[in-house]
């Protein structure tokens, strides 16, 4: 028997395969799908069956590709849309797989069709409830995704599959949802890596609202929308393009960089200290373990992409980029920056302060003009006195509100989205930036006069 | 944040690796630490804690080895015993690993002095608990490694244990044993890889029994104790002769090979099939994925070790030796039989039937003289009529009983298990010896005259 | 700058990847491209070009696979050919890689309109030649490909070939040929794995051979052609079929590979002594080290296969199959003939004995009908007195010579190719067979009666 | 058999393990010896013989570690020195390694006693020549470090063993080198990463020198001596301290860190973009692959290292450090600079400018203080005018030279060796430093007023 759990990082993406007896099946597949032919391979086992729980909005499923390559077969939840591929679940369908039984179970919230599956262990005995977007690590799948009008009664039916069927199951079931903490899919997501209903039903915030109508109300709440979830929607129906392998997109000069920068944007993943540095002019910054949660925002996806990458080898990024839908990329800078400055071309920087140059500045009597990117979590939490605040993910629609004369010093947790931001600002016009190493972070660590 | 677990199989044996900003800890490491090490340097934590769960008697716990390493604090729960490094636990005592914290629990009734961990998770509610070899998926720990004069009482402080400190953490908070299936420390330990007090209270049948006094009668039992245990018990006081490293042995030339045998014990990883095909003359077949849990019965401490490995890669079968203290592997065959066979050595053989085999020779009006070499529970649950039962553990000390004028047909569930018995009873002197392919799952699927 | 060999092992076939300044080039690649990749992405380089020596019979080159994944040029050797793909060659083309410099160089012998490729240094000086099938380690290039009637010619353009351009090198120049030992390719090369013009020059026994004629007389001769070739010719010409990427046959159950069994050949890749002991039924041997040298003697390509590995991952089989054309491989036997014997399904054996035990038996008295199934060369050095020779590549079209009646001992060096002849002779319907263990490498290391 | 070179990047490094029938010889073995373990226990060998072409100053040869692992005999050459370990090699000593044959050459010239290893192949014929440091690709093993007073006579000897020694060999005969293109003991090797007799003798520089005295003359020069050979010549005759395995280095925090810098040299192997952008105050940069040509200069053996590595995986970093003897890497920063700056800690900066920035500046009729790190070498191909050239190697001895007043503009090849130098520098108390981008080579790719 096997029941492991595959991790995306980055989208923070759970997904599962469990088998037995010869037999496997995934649920909410990625799209480079080599990861579960490897497990069932070493465990001599056939992918029979792919289980989705919702039409995803913020992945593109692998469900096709894997189908593809395995011959297994495709089963839908959310089966009031019109895919193109595969078959519909309905509720109270079984599995078996091997000894082991999985059950659907229809729990709308997120959807109006969202499946949760139970699984039953080898002895029939219930044990673990895979439960997509509905129930996560302290918090809940979203209900506003398809729209403010409905949200309200999906908020409700979310009430009614948390309290009349995920938690009927017992405390004891472990609950295996499709995503971790760092997901656009819940802005609360908890940290601990593996849990169950009981713990949920004690310490799920969302779960300690009193009555419908309070739950409801705190629930049913709008949040932020990456333009690519348009892309995903769509493809997640039709099926994606296929795959066959995760591309190698091919080692470019500088100067055949140079040329492909015409029609494309260039996209650097290295951290925030070597973008400061030097980076292509024009080059957006989205440091690796950001690309998935902030490139939504910032790639466009009818235009190639060039990669700058932490080194030669760009096989994470492109994984990242194609499991977002950006198939595109053009090429990436073989030699990296080094390469770059030898061949004699120019390249732009972003200047960085650390919190000790904010103090000694402060402390010269200075006003500092601050952008601040951090969610609206965060600045709850911590909010930094006469600080413009606009999440990161809003910047492109409130550029406008922007102040574009004097030095725009900008703030977030640790610099990093900082830098996002910031080359953002730049490819916009905005040239008197810095950036502030360490965010906020470095700032509580330090006695300095800028209270907060 | 890590949490992770780390299996070592074979043994079945669970070690676990929690961290938080900056720091880890370990629980019940094994001697072949490098996993640790990596696993912290990929998240740049340093190893500061090595928690026991109790002194280990069925591997030898690598606390001393990674302390070596790190420099990390080891912690002994059974502290009434005389260790010779490391410090004692107190019910009640707690480290804080960034964020997290661990409760050390006493639970007694595996040892007087087993300690439970107790984890909180980042936002310091109730997560995991570490349950070492008290409460298991499916089953309990041992009462009786200490005797039978004690196993009474301890099954009482077990009982106690379990429904007064571990059924207390509340069924949602989530079970992690040192064991899972396959290991010698519980016979019934269930497949469900993960598991919660919920579901152990629901579903482990130890706990269904009614009152304490049932309890103890049911689990006050003597079992099966390999004689390796005696060296893991002195060693986990002692601290393990320290390795470095996973040694290599060297390739050893068919003849350097046969000088060596002299004094040495050839113990063969392969296959039942290509094992009865051919073997080194005195070989003991143990097939790698067996090699922990019956090398304890076949294999003596004091005698230095040949390999016949899978391949020229004998890595797996180090490690696992070397986690039951046999580290004196004084070579391997390099090439293998081929290089044997070419070199012009002679090889012995041992018979192998397919259950068909046996169908048309039992049709023919045969008599089978049967040994079976399953457990007691296998036995229990489908007895083969007329077989002499001796389960593989036994074999050494009842070798009396065993037959030996005639053919001895031998029997396990697949056949992996009579090729060890068969090896060994060819190295006492028995010479007219068939192994059944398939063994009974073989046998019963099969249309055959042999009535079970 | 990069310069690299890939070897493939099986074929010993070997390629090349040069490159410097951010482009590289590519020679002879195989089809399973993956490794240049990711060599040239570790550079960071882009691969620009592609050349081959030859149009490739013994395997498919991987020209339009490569090329389909990186948009390099495919530059065709024997442009006679109606290659649909690529360019023609012509002699004195010269390609700049970076700072390197690659020159055709018109090699005929092995085919009319073979190429070599001369690579000259960074500093711009002789370094290597890349001589495809022409000048290999201590042999040549096979003339007779092309049919009995074109070979005196060709070996005359072979003598000049070598004599007149490639000697004309220089002797430290280093020879970077498209085989090493243990090719069909050629007989008799060499296991020095580099070698030079000079070493060739003084060792290689055909360029030792003193006029023009002498050296037509001794290399024009026909040798053996397995029937795969004909696909591969065909398919170098047209551009094999795109793969995209090695594909993942599935694991299929007892059962459902005993149903795929109708229309399909089984392939067991593992050691004789395992399969000896027992296999599928009707299943050839071809232990996984020979299969590319024996299996385009044995394998239809118009039939699909099911593999038995040595272990779930077939990944190598497939690889091996592919490069050979073998691209129909529908499943394997998930969980191996273990599962195979638990699920109660029967399987057949092959008596195997060792030299030690045919010693016994001619002691008795007894007489041996031998089938010894090594090369000719084998045989000219060391041959079995009263023994039917049929080297194992013709045993398919000579089989009418091999008695049916009496028990028939199987010969070859090892025991590794008697099995692969033994399968297949059982395959035909002979039943009283036995493989000698240790072949006559065991043979001569042993007293015996038996005088060689 | 095997042949297989093993590099060590960075030191440049080449050493070998040939093998047949089971077992093998290495030559000149590195400290971190599980490379040569691995290649055996793959091909079913034992490492029996450990030859040495001389006693190596470069770095530690890992004789006696290798010994230590497999009670494989040392051969030392030298044998004229006090060596605690091993035995002397004589001129004609044979090793027979299966069918390879061995045979010293004693080829004085690096050292009075460097022996080179000539190698017959599996037919008995010449194939291969392990130079050691005496011929190289396109250089020869220099002659001075054993003091200036004896360098005129071991260029003699040099020239006598090139020309009656190993040119007798053959042109055919492969050359394998102690060390390639990088390395720290040739300043001219040629990047032909193989090379034969026949070509050094038709493009070896020192090769083309027509007498004995003129050679004499062109050899007979002091070279630069990093001071930590001195260190290396003593652990190679004592044996260096036994490893048993590579070191872990604990992650540190950044308030660990910062306390541990006390007594201790922090080391940053980060590129020179994020060194410049943001380093801990007081930081030697040596980008990685820099780290061993030139930390030999920068970094003492007596006191502990910190590093900050390139990622929390600094093995690669260890791995390069205690090739030079440089055992105590006392911990890491976990998280690096990221968490640094979260941690509020401060940290330094060095500024860096790209050509166009300095284009512009003499645009505007600035003038520049220039110091060139590049070596003699580069600067006799390109010389910068009126730039201060020192070597980056003896910039600690010529310090005084450098000017402490205005801003000083730091150029070498492409911006890596100004990061190392400006980092000493301002380690040195200077402050007013910029590092230009792309270097030289930048430079040159750019039209600018700076004429060279």
């Amino acid at each position: 028997m096997i029941f492991e759990r595959v991790e995306s990082e980055g989208l923070a993406h759970y997904s599962y395969i469990v088998g037995d007896g010869g037999e496997a099946a995934v649920i909410d597949p990625r799209r480079d799908c080599d990861v579960y032919l490897d497990l069932a391979r070493k465990a001599g086992m056939r992918i029979a069956s792919i289980l989705e729980t919702h039409r995803n909005e913020d992945y593109v499923v692998g469900s096709a590709e894997l189908a593809d390559r395995t011959g297994a077969s495709v089963h839908h939840a959310d089966s009031q849309l019109d895919y193109r591929y595969g078959e519909p679940v309905e509720d109270g369908q079984t599995w078996k797989v091997g000894r082991l039984e999985l059950t659907a179970l229809h729990t709308p919230g997120h959807t109006p069709g969202h499946m949760s599956y139970f699984l039953r262990d080898p002895d029939g005995e219930p044990w673990v409830v895979f439960t997509g977007d509905s129930l996560f690590a302290g918090d809940l799948g979203r209900v506003d995704l398809l729209g403010e009008e409905s949200m309200h009664e999906l908020a409700g039916l979310m009430y009614d599959s948390i309290h009349d069927r995920l938690l009927q199951l017992g405390d004891g079931v472990i609950v295996c949802p499709a995503h971790g903490e760092g997901s656009v899919c819940g802005s609360a997501i908890a940290e601990r890596t593996w849990t169950t209903i009981g713990l949920e039903r004690a310490q799920n915030p969302k779960l300690q609202l009193g009555s419908r109508e309070e739950f409801i109300r705190a629930v049913a709440v709008t949040g932020e929308r990456p333009p690519y979830f348009e892309r995903m929607e769509r493809w997640n129906l039709e099926g994606a393009p296929s795959l066959g392998r995760v591309p190698s997109p091919p080692a470019l000069s500088p100067d055949a960089f140079a040329e492909a920068m015409g029609g494309a944007v260039v996209v650097d993943t290295r951290t925030e200290l070597a973008f400061g540095s030097a980076h292509v002019p024009g080059a957006q910054s989205l440091w690796l373990e950001g690309l998935a949660s902030f490139g939504g925002w910032y790639l466009p996806h009818d235009t190639p992409l060039l990669l700058v990458g932490r080194s030669n080898d760009v096989e994470e990024e492109v994984r990242r980029l194609l499991r977002m839908g950006y198939d595109d990329v053009a090429g990436y800078l073989g030699g990296g920056m080094l390469r770059w400055h030898m061949a004699g071309k120019a390249s732009a920087r972003i200047r960085t302060y650390t919190v000790h140059d904010i103090c000694r500045f402060l402390d010269e009597g200075n006003e500092l003009s601050i952008l601040d990117v951090r969610s609206d979590e965060e600045n709850d939490a911590t909010t930094i006195p006469d600080a413009l605040h606009i999440h990161l993910t809003e910047l492109p629609e409130r550029l406008g509100e922007v102040p574009r004369d004097g030095t725009l010093y900008v703030f977030c947790g640790s610099g990093l989205r900082s830098m996002v931001a910031a080359s953002y600002l730049r490819r916009q016009g905005f040239n008197d930036l810095v950036v502030i190493l360490g965010g906020l972070a470095g700032w509580k660590s330090t006695a300095c006069p800028l209270e907060l």
